[in-house]
């Protein structure tokens, strides 16, 4: 996995530069800046997980066209991008991989330009966050319509595109309207986990395959981006709550601070004592959270054993993803390689 | 004009409300009511400008298959209202067509739900608008992909969606920029334009065109696109300031407070004397504008001359376009459409 890695994504970053680099030969200055910005955003993430999913997925499929390939393969990164970028606003979050989040980036850029000439007109961070999300939305199908495949295959990986696309937009919204529930079940969340993160992966392997031609391959293939999905983001609440913040990037105590619902705290508040379980609710979403209170949800957490239950989980559903990968008719060096991706996915530090 | 439009109108709200049931037909009750008020924002409009424009492009180009055309054409629609509910969010208008914009409607929706098992969380309303602008803008490529057009019609009608896409974006980035500018100049605010509602319009003729297989009048339905935009956001602007509240459910004061940067402020403050410019240029963005500011502003624009030169800008225009389309290889009868679609554009008061 490190070596298919580390020889693709260069190739996906220079994929990613060069289609941002077209739109940056404007005339106008903020046009470009604006483009800039955006390109920066995309080329700070590293880890290219989803369109390495796809490229694994199309060369399995028996796909020979890897160029072409990898230039469709951006689509999957840019959209993941465009939804980071308006749940970043949505969340009120203000760091991103540990730089500022786009809509701070944009808001920053604009008080810069104050002069006696121009004077940033109100929001400017959450309106240009807005506008950057959507020009990744459709930098995305750019990349796609551009990469040189014939109609159908354009045409397919399109509409998985955008199913991907919808499913991501009623995931973010199960996920706003469970952070407000008191508390969610585990099967509330599952369901929202599916749709939100599930859903690129599913479309990530699934246009692997259409480009190939394989489209036998496509209710696995969702079925499989589903489980690594859930079981991707199950591991980034454990991380989000008990990784190291220089490796994750993200503060250890940002998704008490905005009210998460994860399976971590569901299923403490299902264990817990009714005094602590009241407690940890009214932590949760508590924007000046002390390093006590921190203290406190992490130890509730553990005790509980919702820790080790959320983890046991993931694993579940990595070994249910090994099971499939294994009934695949797919090039059997690159079934290694997904086994890697869902393996990975639950164990990672990062 | 009336009676091409009163023929499709009734079957472009047919199609934009089997898309959006098509939605809603979930489990889930929050999804479901979501899409609901998408489906209500989206019927509350009515002139449906650029599906007719797109239908008169495609019959005029010989296109038979109206059925499927009509399919296609509330693309458009449903883009433009994606920009709507975007841009409404990013100026902080509390109204749409005279009823509350759409993360008014969802804040309330929130709201509504609160209870002892619920509590909104904070800024409801602008997260759940910024993903119903992102589902108005994948549901605009659901029509183009479900309108049974062969492949390449539809490959090529997503590209011309994306490239409006992208313009609407730049268009609107650069309205941010310019209303942050003392006073931009008119050619700035022209190039704004022509991104922001012209490519719309470009992209909804040739759409049109497209689907009827004629690439060989892009070029010129382009241009045509641009100009009736062009021109038609002159006209708005000038209603904006001047037209029958009741008629275009917009107060005559909105765009004085938001700062709007229009030809028309532009054009009066380069002819204004030092002192009235710059009370001019202190009442723009000025939220609490009073009766008697807001009468200054009307006079500035009748007095310097800025409202016959916006008007008579307008004009211009159509006269361009009318020019334009006499050269069209089209079908006669619908070319006189197009000429009623730019006299209206210019000479309309809602």
């Amino acid at each position: 996995m490190d070596e298919f890695a580390s020889n693709y994504i260069p190739l996906i970053n220079k994929c990613i530069t060069e289609l941002l680099e077209k739109k940056m030969k404007k005339d106008n200055e903020v046009v470009k800046a604006y483009y800039e910005k955006i390109m920066e955003y995309v080329l700070a993430g590293g880890k290219r997980a989803r369109p390495i999913a796809l490229l694994v997925s199309y060369i399995g499929s028996g796909g020979e066209d890897v160029d072409r390939a990898v230039r469709a393969s951006i689509s999957v990164e840019l959209l993941h991008n465009s939804s980071l970028v308006h749940d970043d606003i949505m969340d009120e979050s203000e760091t991103r991989r540990g730089l500022p989040a786009l809509h701070v980036q944009y808001e920053r850029w604009f008080r810069e330009m104050a002069s006696d000439k121009f004077s940033p007109p109100r929001n400017s961070g959450i309106s240009l966050g807005i506008l950057g999300g959507d020009s990744l939305l459709e930098l995305g199908i750019e990349a796609i319509l551009e990469s040189g495949f014939p109609e159908k295959a354009t045409t397919r990986s399109i509409e998985e595109y955008i199913i991907a696309y919808r499913r991501l937009i009623e995931g973010q919204l199960l996920d706003m309207y469970l952070s407000g529930l008191t508390m969610p079940s585990v099967e509330q969340i599952i369901e929202m986990l599916k749709l939100k993160t599930g859903a690129l992966y599913a479309a990530s392997l699934k246009i692997g395959a259409i480009l190939a031609g394989r489209e036998d391959l496509l209710d696995d293939l969702e079925e499989l981006g589903f489980m690594i999905g859930i079981a991707f983001q199950i591991r980034d609440d454990i991380l989000g709550l008990f990784g190291d913040p220089r490796k994750t990037g993200k503060p250890v105590d940002s998704d008490i601070k905005q009210g998460k619902r994860t399976i971590l705290v569901t299923k403490a508040y299902e264990v817990l004592s009714e005094d602590k379980a009241r407690k940890l609710i009214s932590l949760l979403g508590k924007k000046d959270l002390t390093d006590d209170e921190l203290e406190f949800v992490r130890n509730a957490v553990i005790e509980s054993g919702a820790l080790s239950f959320s983890q046991l989980m993931a694993e579940e559903y990595m070994e249910r993803c090994k099971d499939l990968i294994d009934e695949l008719e797919m090039r059997d060096d690159q079934k290694e390689l997904l086994k890697e991706i869902a393996e990975r996915a639950v164990r990672r530090d990062k």
